[in-house]
C-alpha cells in the first residue's frame, strides 16, 4: 500500500508563503462555522516518527482556532485510566459537538506496538482492528467528522529524518529502536489502515518528506471536509436506516410471543421464606463484595422494568447489603448539557467504577432502545444500530473484568394497574405516580416489543439479561440478590 | 471539651423501633424537598474508630432515597490526585445543587493525622485547620448546608469496642496504633473542632456508645437542619454583606487615580525590535515548559482584559511557543448545568493541569469581580467575599508547585474606539465586533474601579497581577512573554 503512495512531492516555500494566507482565513471561517453545529470534529494523526507529526499538530493548533481545539497526546496511562477498560480514556478525551480534537496518538497506537513487538498475534491484532473499526463508524453515525491522516516517509527518508533529529538532540532510544523495526510497523500498519479505511472514516496518506507539501495538504484535506460537511449537515439523521426494512419485515413478533410472556409471574414467597432468604443472601453478597473490592473487581448493574415495577425498592435490598463506601448509584433522567453533546454512551463511559467498586444504574444505556425507541426520540436508524453498540461497549467492560447484571423488571399489566391504583391512596407513594406513567401504560405493546428486541440482541454470553418476575415482590428481590451473588462467585 | 460530652445517652430498642417509621418517612420527605433546591447538603461523619461510623453512613443511605446521595471514601489517592492541589479531591465529589454528600472520611483526616504522628508542628496544623475553616466557610456562603457530626467514645469504651471488633475479625492493625495514640487523636481533634466549630458550620458531638442513640440522634439534627433551611431558604442570598459599608466607605477611589492609570501606555516597540524580541522569547519558552514538564511542575495562566485589548492573539504567540500535547486553552462563558450546580470556583478546579502540563485561562475566576460585579450577576455580598476565596485558592495552587501567571490587558478607551471601528471595517474581523461590546464600553469607569479593587486585594505575593501595557500589540505581546519566562525560571 504505501508503495502506491506518490513520492517526490514538495511545495516550495514560495507557493506555500502565496497560498498559505488564504487557506488560514478560510480555515479559520470554516472553524467559527463548526461552533454552532451539532457534530464534533475528531483528527487522528499518526505517522512514522521523525515525519513531522509534533511539527503537523503544533501548525493546525495555529491555524484554527485554539480556543476551539483540544489536541491530546496519550502518553503513560494513570491509575485512573488503568482501572477502566481501555477506550475509558479516549471517551473522556472526546471533543463535545462544534469543537475540534486532536488525536497526537490514538486507538491505533497500542494495538500496533503489541503486534510489531509479537505481544499479540495476528487474530488479536485483527480482533483490536475490528474494534477500532466499529468505534470509528459509531462516532461517525453519531454526527463526527472523523479525519485520520497518516504521514508516511520511505525507510530512507525515515533514516535521514532521524540523523537530521538526532543532531538536534531530538531523538530518543525509541526512535532507533524503533527504526530498526521499519518492516514490521509497516505491515502491521499497512494491515491497520486496510482494515479501518471505510466510507465513513476513510484513511489520508500523506507524503511526508517535505514539510510544506505536508502540512499544506493536510490543512487543505481538513478544510475541504468541514467545508463539504457544513454543506452537506445534518447528515447524521439522515444515515441509511438499514436495519429499518429488517424490523418491518417481522410482524409477526410484533403480535406474538415475546420473551416476556414466558416469564413465570406466579412465582412467590411466602413472608417467612423471603425474611430468612433475604437476611441469608444479603450477607452473603456483603461479603462478596468486599471480596471483590479486595481483589479489585468491580460490578456495573443496571435496573430497568415497567413503571412500578419495583427498581427502587429492589435496589434498596442490593445497597443494603453493600457497604456505602464501595458503590453508587447513578440515576438517569434527561442528560446534563455536557453529556447531550456528546455520543448517548458518553455517560455512561464517564460513570464507571474504579476497580474494586460497584456502579449502580437505575435506568441505563437501554433507554436508547426502550423509551427512545417506543416515543420517537431517536430515529429508527439511530435505535436500531445501538444494539449492537451496546453490546461491543459491554464486551469492553467484561474484558476489564468489570462483571455485569442487568434487570427487568417484569410485571403483569393487570399488577401495574393495582399499584398505579394503590399508589393514589396512599399518602407517602403519591408523588410516585404522575401522568407520564398512564401514559406510559397505553403503549404497553410498543414497549412489550422493544423490550423483546432488546433482550434478544443484548443476551450475550458476557452480559446475559435477567428477567426478573415481579408480580411478587419479595420473590423479585430475592432473585435479583441471587442473580447477583451467582455471577460474583463465577468470576472470583 | 469532649469530657463535656454528656455520657449515659441509650435509646432502648423499643423506643428506636417505635420512633423510626416516623423520622424515616420524615427524612424521606425532606429528601424530596430537596431535589428541587439550588443548595447541596454536605454531611461529614468523623469519629473514633470503633464508634460505628461506617454503620452510622449505612443507615443514612438507608433512611435517604440513596439515588440522591454519594457516599465518598478518601482512601489511598490516585495520581491525577496527587498531581494536583490537596483539596482537589475533595472538589470533585462535592454534590451539586439539590443532592445529599456524605463525607466519610474528609480533610479533617489528613491534617489530624499528621499532627497526631508528629509530621506537622502546632502552628502548621493550625495552618491547615484555618484552611478548613475558610473552605467551609466559603461552602457555606454559597448556600450550602453543612452538617459535622463527631461520634465521641471515652477510652474506655473505644478498648471495648474495639475488642468486640476484634472478635468479629473486623479490626485491622491500624486501629489499636490509633488506640494507643487515644490521647494524642483527643487532643488534637478537640483542637481541630474548637478552630472550625463556628455558627456556619457547627460541630455535632454525638455520644456513640449506644448504636440506637447515636443513629437516631443523628438523623434527628439531620431531619431538622433540612426542615429549617427548606423553610428559611434562600439563605444564601441573605448573607450579611459584610463588605459592602467597607466599600461604599471608598468614594476616593470610585473618583480618582487607579492603578489602571499608572499603566505606561506609550511603551512600544518597533517591528524590528518586535520580530527579534518575540522569536527569542518564544524559543527561550519553548525550552522551559519542556523543562518544567520534566520537573512535573504545571503552570496555569490566566487572561483578563478590555474588549478587543488583544486577548486572543496574545494567547497564541504565548501558545506558538507551546507543544500542543503540553497546553489546553479553557475559554470561559457560559457555565454548563453540571458548573452552575456547583460552587463558582468548582469550574476551575476541575479544570486544573496534570503535574507537568499547563492551563491557559481564556477569561477567569475573575469574572466574579469583574463582569458579575458590574453587571450584579452577583450580590454585592456574594462577590466581595471572593477575593478572599480566590487567595485561598490560588494560595493552594501555588502550594502544590502550580506556577501562576495573571495578565490584565489595558488599553486607553481612545485606542479601543479606534479598535472597535478598525473591526467594522475589516470583514474577516466583523465577527469580533457585537453590540454587547459597545455596551461594556459604556460602563468603562465601573470596570476602572472593579479591577483596581481586584489588582489591590489579589495581588499576592505567589499570585501577583501583571498590568500590561496593551496599546502597542507587539509591545503588550513580548511584555507577557517575557513575564511568564521570569516567573518559570524563578520556579525551576
Amino acid at each position: 500500500m504505501f508503495e502506491a503512495v506518490e513520492v517526490g512531492h514538495t511545495l516550495s516555500r514560495e507557493k506555500y508563503n502565496a497560498a498559505l494566507p488564504k487557506l488560514r482565513s478560510d480555515l479559520l471561517n470554516a472553524h467559527f462555522a463548526l461552533r454552532g453545529q451539532k457534530f464534533p470534529v475528531i483528527i487522528v494523526i499518526s505517522g512514522a516518527d521523525g515525519a513531522g507529526k509534533g511539527e503537523l499538530v503544533h501548525r493546525l493548533n495555529e491555524w484554527l482556532d485554539p480556543r476551539g481545539v483540544e489536541t491530546h497526546a496519550f502518553w503513560e496511562s494513570s491509575d485512573e485510566e488503568r482501572e477502566r477498560p481501555q477506550y475509558w480514556r479516549f471517551w473522556r478525551a472526546m471533543p463535545g459537538r462544534g469543537r475540534i480534537g486532536i488525536f497526537f496518538g490514538s486507538w491505533y497506537t497500542d494495538p500496533v506496538i503489541q503486534r510489531v513487538y509479537g505481544k499479540t498475534k495476528g487474530s488479536q491484532f485483527d480482533t483490536a482492528l475490528d474494534r477500532i473499526a466499529a468505534f470509528e463508524t459509531m462516532l461517525v453515525n453519531d454526527g463526527a467528522l472523523l479525519l485520520k491522516f497518516r504521514l508516511h516517509l520511505s525507510k530512507k527518508e525515515q533514516k535521514n529524518a532521524l540523523k537530521r533529529l538526532e543532531k538536534e538532540g531530538h531523538t530518543t532510544p525509541t526512535d532507533w529502536r524503533h527504526f530498526k523495526l521499519y518492516d514490521k510497523f509497516t505491515k502491521a500498519t499497512e494491515r491497520a489502515i486496510r482494515r479501518t479505511d471505510s466510507g465513513l472514516a476513510p484513511w489520508n496518506l500523506i507524503e511526508a518528506t517535505d514539510r510544506h507539501y505536508r502540512e499544506f495538504t493536510v490543512g487543505k484535506i481538513l478544510l475541504e471536509a468541514i467545508q463539504r460537511r457544513l454543506r452537506d449537515a445534518p447528515a447524521a439523521t439522515s444515515a441509511p436506516a438499514k436495519s429499518a426494512a429488517e424490523l418491518a419485515s417481522k410482524p409477526a413478533d410484533k403480535a406474538g410471543e415475546t420473551v416476556l410472556d414466558r416469564v413465570d409471574l406466579t412465582q412467590e414467597l411466602t413472608d417467612a421464606e423471603y425474611r430468612d432468604s433475604l437476611a441469608e443472601q444479603q450477607a452473603k453478597l456483603a461479603r462478596l463484595v468486599w471480596a471483590a473490592h479486595n481483589k479489585q473487581r468491580s460490578m456495573v448493574m443496571l435496573f430497568e422494568g415497567w413503571d412500578a415495577a419495583g427498581k427502587g425498592s429492589a435496589i434498596r435490598r442490593v445497597t443494603q447489603a453493600m457497604d456505602p463506601r464501595l458503590y453508587r448509584i447513578v440515576g438517569i433522567a434527561a442528560p446534563t448539557d455536557e453529556e447531550r453533546a456528546q455520543h448517548y454512551l458518553w455517560r455512561f463511559w464517564r460513570q464507571l467504577p474504579r476497580a474494586g467498586f460497584v456502579t449502580i444504574f437505575d435506568r441505563s444505556w437501554y433507554g436508547r432502545v426502550l423509551v427512545e425507541r417506543v416515543e420517537g426520540f431517536a430515529s429508527e436508524a439511530a435505535w436500531s444500530r445501538s444494539y449492537q453498540e451496546i453490546n461491543e461497549f459491554e464486551e469492553q467492560l467484561t474484558e476489564r473484568g468489570i462483571v455485569i447484571n442487568k434487570f427487568w423488571l417484569h410485571i403483569s399489566p393487570e399488577e401495574q394497574l393495582r399499584r398505579f391504583k394503590e399508589r393514589k391512596t396512599i399518602t407517602y407513594k403519591q408523588y410516585k405516580i404522575t401522568d407520564e406513567d398512564w401514559r406510559n401504560r397505553k403503549k404497553w405493546n410498543d414497549y412489550r416489543i422493544a423490550v423483546n428486541d432488546m433482550v434478544a440482541r443484548c443476551s450475550t454470553e458476557y452480559a446475559p439479561w435477567t428477567l426478573v418476575a415481579g408480580n411478587d415482590k419479595k420473590f423479585a428481590r430475592v432473585q435479583i440478590l441471587k442473580t447477583i451473588i451467582k455471577r460474583l462467585e463465577a468470576a472470583l
